[in-house]
């Protein structure tokens, strides 16, 4: 064993104790960990900022030379205004979110003075490893709390000194409540990444926040469930009789609000029937903010038809891959859906064209038809299914949950935004008075399970 | 790409197609392929029990031979009284319980129009890898049929003449039915598996029933989410204050009920206080029993102190390795637990045992004590902690499941006994009328969103 990897095994085998620990922790107690820690980084705001400044610099510099993207350098930022206080005020929403631990889901009675029941507990230890945005290890600890959890946290390399700047005031500010200290570990070297992954007997959910190759190496180089999602290859379908505000709102919604994110659409489906009519209004839209469109035969005609023809630079052919790609720019691949003898043969085909190309992750329907929708919603396989309402949903916050850790397009456990229900997992309790199993069965003097709903 | 690769892509594609099709089928349809699966499966009796019969009779002789376990044997056999009958009511239980999909199990308004609901869905494509019980897959058909997952089947080699049968009547049963053909698919190759543990862009979840080897191979040669277990190292803490009737009852229930099931007790932990009290009662039921004591020194040294002569035969000194293993057989670990000055510390000393050697599948405590029991509740981490009931509890069928998959030690997703709601996921639906999500912001003229619940 490298000293690395008795490390990772050290650092893993503490947070599965404290796990245990706060796993009985009540929710009061958990709660006034999350006020030690407001008051501490509140406290603490200039120190953090200025290593943060450090983190910042040393980035302009690697920016300015090419070397890091500018992207990164905007999301490394803790001073910019509003950020380090929207960091405190999650803190404070999570807490007072209900308590995800405990609650009782099920429960039966086997028999006389023999109970069943379902109740919620935390998983046990998370490893949590992302890249620039520095925030995310407060966002992350407050979560990781408040629904039991250990987490054990990887920042990226360009954040190195704001995010040991914060764990330092996390360990001291949680060292002085009830949560065991080991509960929230920051691990600094990139080589523990991998040997962490290893400890699947001790680590029992990675959640990679970051860039799609970060997320496929995570899910290539370990045996412990990965929850995330590599990519977001969202598709929006419209309807020939969608309605044409409705149509152009939500799709310009989609594609433009923010296009790096995993939420932005990247495949455009259209009804044959409004390719020269509906469609061309979307995607005078989509090229007035820019959008490159990347077209099959069919809708390249129609838009080279009727629009002017400064417009029509926007407009290329597509290839087969751009069906196949999340862009996370501004660009969209479009395609045409033939509709066949049945009224539902277009939508049934859009379905299918989704099934197989999309990354499961949020997918939309444009159409005044409940029906068709209704179709839609339950042929679609992602995680979220969405009629006449924006891709760009697909959020934790805007879905209500106070936070997410990610979004999941795993098909167990949790999918789309998962906030602390998705922290938890069940147990089942058993509580009797010396019952044995062996007692039922169909012979004489057999009993015989009773089996009735109890209220909870 | 290998034929038995490009076989095994070729399966697992139509089940996927399949299954999407099954995504949409109303219940009554689902229901309609299971009554026609029972129909078919009881008018084709003679024919099955037939092909049972030959595969029972080449186990027979190697079991004669030396080259099969006597217990496959047994569980081969279909024609023995009611198991036939059994796997027919089984169709039937499977069918009348409730619809899993479409369940809405979250509704709210995010703004005025503008609906968010959460609902059940199928996984989509199960692959189940099961050993000799030749019923099982009459089993798993009914439950992936009601679930609305498509399933890929792959049994054992000792029973391929009654899968073969059984898989021939489902698939003709099915094709007269709203239910795809390819929903259910029997795989008879070995070398399949292999190639269709690779297909994880078209498989969802594994369920291996079997042996442990099985369960481990299966986990070490996969990326598909794999739900079961390896172990079932069931343990039992008996606190000094334990009623002595109730102890003696549950713990040879837990131990001798089934030896060679997962839900047998393979570890005995005692306070110490009751070495010379209740355990000599506990030890005395366990030896009449036949079953062999493996006991630390003050265990033992207790044990032979109050035992007669003739019963201690039984009693041997404990192996640190005892403490973790499965024995399956009528063999018990014992371990002695120290208290030390407060009043949980015994308690607490045996949650920490188990959850260091427990394999998190179900443990017991043995207490006259509320108090005690729910920290041992609460401190343990295994998918069932019982309180003065026997472990041989932890069952789908007992738990009112109406069946199993199988019993999950994960941690995600599902955990102990799994029944329908287990085979099932949720997507997010949202319903708008053209909402873009960038009209919410703080700034001027920016939405606000609602969050409120909704009845549903």
């Amino acid at each position: 064993m490298s000293l690395t990897e008795s490390a990772a095994v050290d650092v893993a085998r503490s947070a599965s104790l404290a796990s245990r620990k706060l796993a009985i922790l009540p929710n009061a107690a958990r709660n006034e960990a999350l006020t030690a820690l407001y008051k501490a980084l509140n406290e603490n705001r200039a120190t953090i900022l200025a290593a943060n400044a450090r983190d910042v610099e040393a980035a302009t510099l690697a920016a300015n030379s090419g070397d890091l993207n500018h992207s990164v350098l905007k999301r490394l930022d803790l001073s910019r205004p509003g950020k380090y206080d929207d960091m405190l005020e999650g803190i404070l929403s999570v807490r007072d979110l209900e308590d995800p631990v405990g609650k009782i889901t099920m429960r039966s009675l086997l028999d006389e003075g023999l109970t069943l029941e379902r109740v919620s507990c935390p998983i046990g230890v998370l490893l949590i490893i992302f890249e620039a945005r520095p925030e995310v290890i407060a966002n992350i600890a407050a979560l990781a709390i408040k629904s039991g959890n250990a987490a054990i946290l990887k920042g990226g390399k360009e954040s190195l000194e704001s995010f040991v700047a914060i764990a330092n005031v996390v360990s001291d500010a949680i060292a002085g409540s009830p949560v065991p200290v080991s509960s929230i570990q920051l691990v600094k070297s990139r080589d523990a990444v991998s040997s962490l992954l290893a400890q699947d007997s001790l680590i029992d959910l990675v959640i990679p926040r970051g860039s799609n190759e970060l997320v496929r190496f995570v899910k290539d180089n370990t045996k412990i469930p990965v929850l995330g999602h590599a990519d977001g290859l969202c598709s929006a379908y419209v309807h020939s009789d969608a309605n044409i505000h409705t149509a152009v709102k939500v799709i310009v919604d989609s594609k433009t609000d923010y296009p790096a994110a995993c939420n932005a659409l990247e495949t455009l489906l259209v009804h044959e029937d409004i390719l020269d009519s509906i469609f061309p209004a979307v995607a005078t839209a989509l090229l007035d903010k820019g959008v490159s469109l990347r077209c099959d035969e069919a809708s390249k005609a129609a838009l080279l038809k009727t629009l002017p023809t400064e417009k029509s630079t926007g407009v290329q052919l597509a290839a087969e891959a751009d069906y196949d790609t999340e862009f996370l720019d501004l660009v969209l691949a479009v395609k045409t859906v033939r509709a066949t003898n049945t009224p539902t043969s277009a939508v049934e085909a859009a379905i299918e064209h989704i099934n197989l190309h999309s990354s499961k992750h949020t997918e939309i329907i444009l159409t005044e038809s409940q029906e068709l929708a209704n179709l839609f919603m339950s042929g679609i396989d992602s995680a979220g299914v969405y009629w006449n309402a924006s891709s760009r949903f697909a959020d934790g916050m805007r879905y209500g949950f106070g936070t997410e850790v990610g979004i999941s397009t795993n098909k167990i456990h949790s999918r789309g935004p998962v906030g602390l229900e998705g922290l938890t997992i069940y147990k089942y309790l058993i509580r009797g008075n010396g019952h044995a199993a062996g007692d039922y069965h169909d012979g004489p003097g057999g009993r015989k399970y009773i089996h009735s709903t109890l209220p909870f």
